[in-house]
This record gives C-alpha cells, sequence and structure tokens, in this order.
C-alpha cells in the first residue's frame, strides 16, 4: 500500500508506528469499539470477523501477510464494523489512528495511496456479495481452491489449505457440514483431500463447475 | 460528496461532467468493461447488478439520489464489477474517468472526498456480507423495512416500498417466494402489506426479531 510513497514521507509515517509480535488468539480489536489504529500484518494470520446482535459469528477474511485491515473504520473515525484476532503466532504494525489521519489531509500522496487500497478493498467486498448471492457453497470452495493455485501451469496442481476446516467454513460463509458435503461434491471434479493436503486432478472441470471470476483485480499491493 | 469542496475545484468539476436524462430500463454501465465515468445520481431510480459467469444476476444495490456509483472502478481504471440500469426515468451527472482521475491527483481536497466515500461505500458493503451470511431473509426484509422509517417515533409506522417486489427480492438476496415466505413471517411480527403499502404495527417487536445493527453510519452525504 505504501511502496510508491518517497523517503521522506515513509520516515513520517515509521515515526508513529509501533511493531507488535502477539500470540494466537489475541484479540486486536473489537467490533463496535472506536477505531484506534489501522493494523497492517507483516507475518502470520488474523481473522476479521462480523458479530450479530445475537452473538452469532462469521469470519469475514482471514488476513495473510501482506495486508492491512479496518482502513476504513480509521479513515472515517466510526467503530470497527468487524472483530480481528490473531489465528497464529503474528507480527502487526500498528499506526494510531488520529496520526494517520493528519497525515493523510496533509500529504497528498498518502491520501491517493489510501485511495487505491481502499478502492481495491471495496471492490474485494463486492465480489463477496456476488460470491454468497449467486454461487453454491461447492462453487465458492472451488473458487477458493483455484484462488490457491493460481500460477498453476497445466491441468494439475497440490496445496495445502492454509488454516483449518472450520475456519475456512466460517470465511465461504457455511457450516462445518456444509463445507464436508461441498468438499464430497467437488470430488466429482478431481478434488480429493487428505487433511490440509489437497490435490487437483482436473483444474478445466473445476473451473466449468465453479466459474471463477475473470474480472479478478491485481492483488492487494505490499504494505 | 462534494459538498465540502470550494468554489473552484466544483468550477473544475463541473467543467468536466455532463448531465443526462434517461428513460427505464437504458443501461447505463456493464459489468466486465473498462471503467468510463462516475455516475451521480439526481433524480430516479438505477439498479445496480452483479452477474455471475453463467448469466445468472442479482441486484446488489438500488441507488436513490443523491448517490454516487462505480466509484472503485473508476479510481482503480479496473472493469466494472456491476452493470447500471435505471428503473425509473433517472437523471444522472457523468463525470469521465480520466478527468476525475487527474483531478484527484491534482487537488488534495478532492482526494479526501472521495477517500471519505470510498470508505463508506466499503462500510455498506461489509453490512451487507454480514448480513447475508447471519441473517434470515425474513430479517433482512425486517432490517430493510426499519431502515425506511428510521426516523418514526413510537411504535407504528406506515410506509411505501420504493420498488417492485421482484426488484426488492434481488437487492434482499433471494427468490421471489422467498421474500413472499418472509412477508408471511414478518405478519407475526406486526408487518402488514398491501401491494406497495406497508403498515408496521409494532416495531419493537420487528426490532427484537429482526436485529437491526447498531452501528448504522452516516448516510452517504450528499452529491
Amino acid at each position: 500500500m505504501f511502496e510508491r510513497l518517497d523517503a521522506t514521507l515513509l520516515t513520517r509515517l515509521d515515526a508513529i508506528t509501533a511493531v507488535t509480535h502477539l500470540p494466537p488468539g489475541h484479540l486486536l480489536c473489537r467490533q463496535g469499539e472506536q477505531a484506534a489504529h489501522l493494523h497492517i500484518l507483516l507475518d502470520g494470520q488474523v481473522a476479521l470477523s462480523g458479530i450479530a446482535p445475537d452473538g452469532a459469528e462469521t469470519v469475514l477474511e482471514v488476513a495473510q501477510p501482506v495486508s492491512h485491515f479496518v482502513l476504513a473504520a480509521v479513515l472515517t473515525d466510526m467503530p470497527y464494523l468487524m472483530s480481528a484476532r490473531t489465528v497464529t503466532r503474528s507480527r502487526v504494525l500498528m499506526l494510531p489512528a488520529p496520526g494517520l489521519r493528519a497525515l493523510t489531509r496533509t500529504e497528498p500522496a498518502l491520501a491517493l495511496a489510501l485511495l487505491g487500497a481502499m478502492a481495491r478493498d471495496y471492490r474485494a467486498m463486492v465480489r463477496q456479495v456476488r460470491d454468497l448471492r449467486l454461487r453454491t457453497a461447492a462453487q465458492r470452495l472451488g473458487c477458493y481452491l483455484l484462488a490457491l493455485v493460481a500460477e498453476a501451469p497445466g491441468n494439475t496442481a497440490r496445496l495445502r489449505l492454509p488454516f483449518d476446516k472450520a475456519l475456512l467454513a466460517s470465511r465461504l460463509g457455511c457450516r462445518q457440514d456444509s463445507l464436508s458435503r461441498a468438499f464430497a461434491t467437488l470430488r466429482e471434479y478431481g478434488v480429493e483431500t487428505h487433511g490440509a493436503a489437497v490435490a487437483l486432478h482436473n483444474i478445466a472441470a473445476l473451473q466449468a463447475f465453479a466459474l471463477p471470476d475473470e474480472l479478478a483485480d491485481l492483488p492487494t499491493d505490499p504494505g
């Protein structure tokens, strides 16, 4: 996100940034509280969850390095819409919200960098809404697996699921029994699983079933 | 969105802006095409749809005056993620994407205004993802009705649905038969309908069932 900023501005950002090392299960921010920090994940995994008034919880995203989270809450000075909790040991940059907003007002290059990041975040959420409305759980799982091997040449690939199946089910917006049925459905399309190890034996057939988007944006840029 | 900009900048925006009057059913932009214009709806209604590779379509949002759409695509110079089609006669401001991006790079006040708008758009999409995952269709319908009467004092209210039930079903992410069942479910909570006319006889009961968010942002600001 900050890669195109000049050295002076990076130094000013660096001056307000703290690095924290966190154990698994650490709550970084809580839905409903006023935004205090922009977080940038350098190592580890962080689950971003939405919580309904009745306490039901769903994982909206699992942040992977390097990516930011709760940017919109920080920029609008509004309460967090998500809770963030580390899944694994993690290393996180934290930028205080008031300092970041002040720099954004005086540094046009920073405002433009954040505007690009915000637009990409928005497009990722639009895709999720579209997927939840137009794809079955099995298709969403298929798209997810295909995204993990996006670079694979040929028609087969092997991969490891990056987190456990409870978290994966929540991330895909389904219950664990639906996830098991989705994996069973995908066996017809050449998807074989042994624990976290997954083999795709027929990528073309999986694509024809899961119908991944052709409009994938560039990945969120580093930092 | 532009209300806090100074007169000079507004004049420069005005110089690249065209106003169009459009009939119902007019396609303003098509998913997958490179972003050409930022649209600002002044009068009328515009349905924003996502389309799956198999042609299935869902209405992600129905824009009401005054609001903008396809801002993220314009800012990132990427293809539209949605198609936009007028529902009723509409009046729309159109700002060419290259001109708007050029002004954004040279005018920090404009970049900041767009950054705020983009952050609010993102938060609206996060809410939709949370609703699709954590609320039933009947609860989503209840929240939608409650939002239409957000200002009502007391425990009862009357309102008119702003568009037909086919569009409402699609907007809520359900089929028309599910919408009919959702209205039937809500009768228990004092919701009575006659065509587009809706009476809420027990707002407290409807709130207790539908569990609307307490974290509603300020509405998208004008323009």
